[in-house]
């Protein structure tokens, strides 16, 4: 029986620094620098933060973490996949993140998508996250992918991956 | 520990046989008599089951199962409530789920609600839905809610309830 992975989107699909970064460079004209960014909370990072997750188009104008879609097919032909995000305290982001997967990810289907509040209920073998709150609830295997709000996390728990290249080597 | 119940919102919450029969009779003239709809599918039933489905509002606009609000009030200070809803496949259900929920529960927070595809990766103790399908990959104490589609089923491993006073006469 193939395993069940259940992953991820903003910050492991979909490249939530970077639109964070767009956003906040639009609305204050202060642009800022990944490196800064390392072991704060996105919401540290981002004053505008909640406002922005808040948005029409936020998520649906994400840009793809590197490497995001030739890893997710390989995944999907070896594994049985879930698409597990974290939606429903911004419901605008419910129709956006839909419509998001469906034009990058048009090989993964309504069946394998769950849109929560949060993660602890969700059954699987191996999860891939970015968030330490969702990783710490699961009983399977904690995949870390790394970003600035994890970057300094000591983690011995879980196994830490830097790419989609990293987690092809692994899985 | 309090016990986990999974609350399917159609046809425990949301009356989608009425709005079946509101939206058919409101394209074809022709109202359908709950009575004959015994033992057939929604499918077989409403010949414009999917394309109702698919419309924006169907699920926004949809009548509350009698006794619902009531009862989810109660199970809600009783156990820990997650509202599971298949929705990925009518993605325009999403937002009208979410606010539909928000409308009629608002006990309910966004960190209760779950809307996926298929529900056989969420964990619970105790299940509510109206289908068996959704039933028998459950591992918990799986209840049945009368419905149409389901009035004749046999069920040896479910507990039937044919109402929210039944369902708080169990629980």
């Amino acid at each position: 029986m193939r395993k069940k992975i259940l992953v991820d989107m903003d910050g492991v699909l979909a490249d939530v620094y970077a639109q964070f970064i767009n956003f906040e460079y639009r609305d204050t004209g202060i642009k800022k620098d990944l490196e800064q960014l390392k072991g704060i909370t996105e919401a540290e990072a981002f004053p505008l933060h909640h406002e922005h997750l808040n948005s029409q188009g936020f998520f649906g104008t994400a840009p793809l973490i590197e490497g995001s879609v030739e890893g997710l097919r390989y995944l999907n032909e070896k594994y049985d996949i879930l698409i597990v995000s974290s939606a429903t305290e911004f419901p605008s982001s419910l129709r956006d993140k839909y419509d998001w997967l469906q034009k990058y990810f048009p090989f993964i289907t309504w069946k394998q998508m769950i849109f929560c509040g949060k993660k602890d209920s969700i059954k699987g073998d191996i999860m891939i996250d970015d968030h330490s709150k969702n990783l710490d609830f699961f009983e399977g295997r904690r995949i870390l992918f790394t970003q600035p709000q994890n970057a300094l996390l000591e983690c011995d728990s879980y196994e830490r991956v830097n790419s989609w290249h990293d987690i092809m080597d692994l899985l």
